[in-house]
């Protein structure tokens, strides 16, 4: 597998990016999450989506310039509307607005209308945990997933994020799908010829099936518990922006888009925050302390922490496919392509 | 089955808790509350818990009159200190002062500190979206569920319910446990003499079981993701709350207590409710709509809202052992005892 390093993929997506229209600042902000993906394994939502973003510009579904506006009805919350921007420019936008509004009355929200593909939810949560403060956040968008009782895509994987600060440990980072398994990860196990577990996805015509080669339509996690978490997620995201995309999608409208809200508290306007840190700090070594099960009990973000620190030394391997497309989008905009190793 | 009529039981146990020395109009929100899980038909959070309140009031461990107080450190966010009050109580409160903060920031947060058995956190979640508001409510509790990877019980089935309000529509509630099958099911296939569904709980030696009476310990839904946000929703209701009950609970300290938290969000300061209701009534219809791979599409909500206009009409019926226990609680207060038909 072509291997790159964290910082020559960062040049390179942030040159696609800028190379396509996107100011500076925005594409190198646009590199960093997706890449921040790949360090921690969630190859799904990284670099891998560049190429989409380019079709999603080439289509108009997206504008690589878009500058986000933002309104501020009320001191807590805020509306940032990303007129089709990508979704990190957006997303980074709606951290920041959070932040400024948990400052001031101790949460924030900031609810995202119109973006495109946001990357992995939990990059701005961590952004947002990192700056002293808990979050949390959740994208709706294409109908992709079954809903309990219904055939076909129905609703999105809409994932839920949730980042606490710690002191002695990393963050603690919970960034899940509402699916049993994210679609990305079905197509990571297509390409390594391996099977589905049970109860994962099933055919376009609605059958169960444990060949990813043949699984169309992802389950929701706990049936009705992960298509009704989906439910409410599209209704608080999209809902409140005022850009529902379930009925359109139903509809015909099948524009890709979505939305986002993220909510940041002021952890300092409960308590102090070391003595906050201190008791995350316990519940972890609690957990940790427990009679294992299996070889090892892991802390939500774990897994992902110990990936970026191994793939920050080693390069972030890609698949093949991956490499040629970003190459040659490289080449077909003239810059440099990084060596891989 | 003895069957009650709801104002029957309300009469019952708000007096049993006005007997004990709980002020009435107290006494009379914590009977509507528990009744209101009657109706819905979630048994385990009703009448039943009744008689725990009391031995939670002879060993100390939650005061009947106890008067919750409330900080307002910042405009959008207050905790409220429920000084072992019944939870109902505390979380009424909680959903007013949520709701406050709404109003003048557009979003408010409302932490309860130290409550006992919450009852059902959609009584509450529902109530503020009844008011106009969408609501986010999440209880921690004592360890009772399993943690992904580890042995016995490590984290709480914490529940997480999300109220919006629709227009032509009832509102979407939904309101999960983090556990695959909350233990209150489990009691009741036990009753019943059914299986439980394989994936649902472990013995007490962690040995998978569908056999309800070996079943100890109830197992997160989706693995690590349910009890990766039973350990955030802990993080945040108790971390913020300044009362961690996970690492205590681990070092010995069982007394049973809770924690929680409320978001009310102020629709009308996004868009005008009006198209937001219209909003959630289209999305529900989407969803109605999609070809059926079962009899029927359920929304979040809508079996609990069957099942209460169902009994409000039949009644409540109670398992023999419940009704004695109330019956007898009745008789040593020198309570009337209403006729089950």
């Amino acid at each position: 597998m072509p291997t790159l390093k964290a910082d020559d993929l960062r040049t390179l997506v942030a040159g696609i990016f800028a190379a396509r229209g996107t100011p500076e600042a925005d594409a190198t902000a646009v590199a960093d999450a997706l890449v921040w993906a790949n360090l921690r394994g969630i190859d799904s939502h990284g670099v891998s989506r560049t190429p989409r973003y380019v079709e999603l510009f080439d289509k108009g579904q997206s504008v690589p310039d878009a500058v986000p506006t933002v309104e501020r009805p009320r001191a807590a919350i805020a509306i940032v509307d990303a007129h089709a921007a990508p979704g990190p420019v957006a997303l980074n936008r709606a951290a920041d607005e959070a932040i400024a509004g948990a400052r001031e009355c101790g949460v924030g929200w900031a609810s995202v209308r119109g973006t495109v593909h946001t990357g992995a939810i939990g990059y701005y949560t961590s952004r947002i945990a990192d700056a002293g403060f808990a979050a949390i956040g959740v994208v709706a968008g294409m109908p992709n997933m079954a809903y309990a009782g219904a055939r076909g895509a129905a609703v999105a994987t809409s994932p839920l994020s949730v980042a606490v600060p710690a002191d002695r440990h990393e963050l603690v980072l919970l960034d899940m799908a509402t699916a049993v398994m994210a679609l990305g990860r079905i197509a990571q196990l297509k390409a390594a010829g391996k099977p589905l577990p049970a109860g994962a996805a099933v055919t376009a015509e609605g059958e169960p099936t444990t060949d990813p080669a043949l699984a169309a339509v992802p389950l929701p996690v706990g049936g009705p518990k992960g298509s009704g978490m989906s439910l409410v997620f599209e209704l608080l995201a999209s809902g409140l922006a005022g850009n529902p995309i379930v009925p359109a999608y139903h509809s015909g409208d099948k524009k890709h888009r979505q939305n986002a809200f993220v909510l940041a508290i002021d952890i300092s306007a409960f308590l102090p925050l070391a003595e906050f840190k201190s008791a995350v700090d316990e519940t972890v070594d609690a957990i940790k302390a427990l009679p294992a099960a299996e070889a090892e009990i892991l802390i939500p973000g774990e897994r992902g922490r110990r990936t970026y620190a191994e793939r920050s030394v080693t390069g972030i391997p890609l698949g093949p496919k991956v490499w040629a497309e970003l190459t040659q989008l490289a080449n077909s905009l003239a810059l440099p392509v990084p060596s891989p190793s």
